[in-house]
């Protein structure tokens, strides 16, 4: 710890070492307090990027960073790994599975989980992409459906095994789509023997008119028509009423039977606000005053996914990294002045810079104010500003070289199944006989 | 598939695609036979590295490729993901999960793996070192064992949580050794706030009476120097006789209390001999002839860690990466010759180039022939012959790259824990309260 950290110094605890978690910590580097940074896990995630560990693109080493690593230098900081179950906000007091923790300043950032919009039995076959865990079960998930559909004899199962689902039209949905779709055309296509993979079907499917709705309509239109083009079947204006283990229903009653659901629609807020017994809105998100307030605690602050935070106008401030980071800082300046005495910075104010989105390898929207790119402009500038925006000198070497060697090989570095044949895999699938043609006749065509 | 094989083409049946697998592959891919390789996993593991993945230095991806990847341009080949359970050689059929498979043609290429010389129970609180997982499951004990210390108020705790024992003086234990104490005396020690992961204790345990036994009496004494000058305590002469949650029993009654046990001792080859009902040594590993066919088995060649095999002095051929590659060169070849007619090779002759091991960053031991090397150079020369090995281009480059950057900047990249807190850990641990001093006193001092 640093010497000169008075010996009254008040305690900020942070809760959540995300991107706004992690900007608060770091705005109250040279303030005479002593930050605690609290998170159930030991890594900062990269949630950009994860859509690209789930399609065996990246390793998650590549988009996750050690917290302690990130904040060894800070020395009024301190990382501690734990789970918080509740906050005591009348004693000050958090209270984690390993420890308790009284604080004088408390920031919740502890981000956002997947909705199922009350239909929570569908988290076990249509796995969300918030966490490290996700992507490489996705990934395992997809590698899977291919093995299982070389060894399968029977076509019907070789059908729904090579197809997938993603559900919500958002930039993560578009992702997961396209890259998908990616793998399996091009990627793969030479690897598999009895199966083609580039047969397989990739159903995107949105429930508002559009794809991409936080941006403009002729964006939208452009990646609608760049998903098409990619063979992914998109389907807007779709609400879905059920998932199971072996496909998904529709309204209006289409069933799609497929392998593979990821979800990347509905967002909820992680539960601090019922560890405080404050007041949230629809999405779970903390009500929060133009400080970041929450109103009627002291000294307690939300930021990011967790909170409901609106701009200079009213407008509900969007779920995205570049919000939280700005939110963190806020946060971090405001604690920092009210403990040296100094003055405090005005009202928070979000600055939106803009929006991006990438489409498989080729393709990517990007808009920041009326500065507007597309196509392969817009994925060569989506992958500086993402290579940019990567914590360390290191990962983003790393990264920059991965994408530059797939982009030129066409190859998928990062797929690996960490799971061995015979675990899981459903009992009515057929046990093929090898070979079941008689020697001399014909190998099967590829199906 | 290639459209001149043959209608008639042989079948062979390849079990395993460790080192030995994937040549005798390889040394197919001109004759006129199909190929099927089974392996229970869908990437190749490049298990002397293993370690490093172990110890938070690679990731996963940098040391595995996909079996299909490395061989997709082998038109004959065809990879399969299953689980061998059983073979009828009369039938001439392999049983597997998914499948089941007839062959002209079977090798047995299965591998090792630990062995707790009768103490199975051993298994689940002393991982060894064989696979992927085994790899990512020690790393996520050691990364979790020093969290758990950094929340503990007890000092006896703390110091059983940074204590980690293996058990066995062979590479693999002595690499694990060495780079266990770089992590905490390097790596680690500025992340921490409570404890100092300098004071780490790591013990190496060996039965015998000097390290690497297979290498010369200089150089395991020079190991020895090197593991002792990086703080590791070197046991010899030392059997364990008990492996518990909280640590080991070692004979004459010493106890080590530790929260982290590696196994690096004792190896026995895969059940691949029980399959056949063929008769095996005290290892467990199939009887071979000259040729390494199976004796009294048409058609059926065990190679690498799963034969007992012979070079041509009688004496046993060592269970390392290069004897595999040769013999598994030497079966492709022979079933080669046989299937399209030509002279078969004589018998096989392994032919020992040298022997590596390393010890944390800066040393190695390097013997081949009359040629030694120690020290840094030992470890230069260790290094490029890695990653000369490894497959493929790309691996290559990552990891030398993250090689000479660690090197440089004493940073270990993979330091990924996935699994959240709360699960796992001691009952019996106290939780601590902070700030255990009121405010006003001093921080505790580094434990």
């Amino acid at each position: 710890m640093r010497h000169d950290i008075p010996a009254d110094a008040q305690t900020v605890v942070i809760v959540g070492a995300g991107f706004g978690g992690l900007e608060a910590a770091k705005a109250l580097a040279s303030a005479p307090v002593r930050v605690v940074v609290l998170d159930r896990q030991n890594h900062h995630c990269f949630q950009p990027l994860l859509y690209q560990v789930a399609t065996a693109t990246l390793s998650p080493a590549d988009v996750a960073w050690p917290i302690r690593g990130i904040l060894r230098r800070q020395t009024n900081a301190q990382v501690l790994m734990a789970r918080v179950t509740g906050i005591d906000p009348q004693a000050r007091m958090v209270h984690a599975d390993t420890l308790s923790l009284r604080y004088d300043h408390l920031v919740l950032a502890t981000g956002a989980t997947h909705s199922y919009f009350g239909r929570d039995d569908w988290a076990g076959v249509a796995p969300g992409l918030k966490r490290i865990e996700d992507a490489t079960a996705i990934r395992q998930r997809l590698l899977v459906a291919f093995e299982r559909a070389e060894l399968s004899d029977d076509p019907d199962t070789v059908r729904r095994l090579t197809t997938f689902v993603v559900v919500g039209g958002g930039a993560t949905g578009v992702e997961m789509a396209g890259a998908i779709a990616e793998v399996a055309r091009e990627t793969l296509h030479r690897d598999f023997r009895r199966i083609d993979p580039r047969r397989s079907r990739v159903v995107l499917v949105e429930a508002g008119p559009r794809l991409l709705p936080a941006l403009p309509e002729d964006l939208s239109a452009y990646a609608l028509g760049s998903l098409r083009r990619m063979g992914v079947e998109v389907l807007l204006d779709t609400r879905v009423t059920g998932c199971d283990a072996h496909g998904v229903s529709l309204a209006g009653s289409e069933r799609i039977e497929a392998g593979s659901i990821v979800w990347a629609a509905g967002v909820v807020a992680s539960p601090a606000g019922a560890w405080l017994g404050a007041s949230t809105d629809r999405a779970r998100r903390l009500e929060v005053d133009e400080h970041l307030r929450v109103p009627g605690f002291d000294d307690v602050y939300a930021i990011g996914d967790t909170a409901a935070a609106r701009d200079g106008e009213g407008r509900p401030v969007p779920g995205i990294a570049p919000a939280a980071k700005q939110m963190g800082r806020h946060v971090g300046r405001l604690i920092a002045a009210r403990a040296s005495g100094s003055t405090p910075p005005g009202p928070f104010r979000y600055r939106h810079h803009g929006d991006l989105a990438t489409i498989g390898r080729r393709a990517a929207v990007v808009r920041i104010g009326r500065f507007r790119l597309k196509g392969f402009p817009g994925w060569l500038f989506w992958s500086l500003a993402h290579v940019y925006f990567l914590i360390g000198l290191r990962n983003r070497l790393m990264v920059a070289f991965t994408w530059a060697w797939n982009y030129l090989t066409l190859q998928r570095g990062a797929r690996l199944i960490t799971v061995e044949a015979g675990l899981g895999g459903d009992a009515a699938e057929e046990r093929p006989t090898f070979p079941a043609r008689p020697a001399g006749s014909a190998p099967p065509p590829p199906r």
